[in-house]
């Protein structure tokens, strides 16, 4: 049961930000612009990204949909999602993605992890300066949706047919706050 | 020395922010809503869990400029800034934000760490729903601003004073974007 009152039937994430529609709005921009908008790092390498920083804070939820999310990107390749959280050093991805994957394993147990090593490794495998920041804030941004989500114990069933749907969905409208269907206002004052 | 070409002489997540203005925007609205914006919180107490957070990640930047920008809405009480830092349950603070400090110091080492416990001895004290929803999005964005400010190997320059000042600025004008000095676009054409 979550730890406050949120609007009932909503998975994750989707409970608290219509608990609080004045926080979701920019958590919706954010992950807009870090993951869909364009971006000369392809969205399945970026939503990968989210998905593995996800699977290190063992948040369900979001390492679920963006996982699902991943694999719609990756014509439905959902292997090599699960190849990617399991050992992406030999996973079947470019050599500039495995050393971003470094700089964000390394952003999820802490900034000061990150070595200008790390960081030169994936700039000769190519990667930018707006992919290696962007990638520093992926992981960053997760180590927050993950403690959002599980710091206030919300509703994460399972079931891995409805987190497919859903990540199709995302993959193709993104998350901006319209496109994501909200209750009646109505439900959301509940607030103690 | 920044892991990638930041725009010189902007202390912390100032120069990132302004290397990448599409996620500034969303990054100080966030900011804005959770610790500027009208609460039944007060923005001190607000201020005190985002410096608690830091100061627990090990983030120079942030703690020291949400630590002064606590002091500055606590009439410059910089030493309850530093008690609650070092113990804060001894420190001369309500029991509520005694019990908001437990919820955000579990987040901060993860969300599932939170128990029922936890949160009903915050209602005990007097915690509303959104009051406690806000702690743990707090708790858990800081989790995100403290590893892009050390992720990136930001410039923290060691300047109490500059902090003070800066800390009184933006306890009176908030986070909003058009509030903070940008520098000239140009500059920002670094991306490698």
């Amino acid at each position: 049961m979550p730890h406050i009152r949120l609007p009932e039937g909503l998975q994750g994430i989707r409970g608290p930000m219509a608990f609080r529609p004045e926080t979701a709005k920019p958590l919706n921009e954010l992950a807009e612009t870090l993951l869909h908008a364009p971006n000369s790092l392809p969205a399945g390498d970026r939503e990968l990204i989210a998905t593995y920083v996800s699977y290190r804070n063992d948040c369900y939820f979001c390492q679920t949909i963006h996982g699902a999310i991943a694999a719609a990107h990756l014509d439905g390749d959902e292997d090599l999602v699960k190849r990617v959280k399991a050992d992406f050093q030999h996973a079947d991805i470019s050599a500039k993605l495995k050393a971003l994957l470094v700089i964000a394993s390394k952003v999820q147990r802490g900034g000061k992890h990150v070595t200008a090593a790390d960081v030169e490794e994936a700039r000769q495998a190519g990667a930018t300066d707006i992919e290696i920041h962007d990638t520093v804030l992926i992981a960053a941004a997760f180590c927050m949706y993950n403690r959002y989500v599980d710091g206030l114990a919300t509703w994460q069933p399972r079931d891995e047919a409805m987190y497919a749907q859903m990540g199709k969905h995302l993959a193709s409208e993104g998350y901006r706050i319209s496109s994501v269907p909200q209750p009646p206002r109505k439900e959301l004052s509940t607030a103690g």
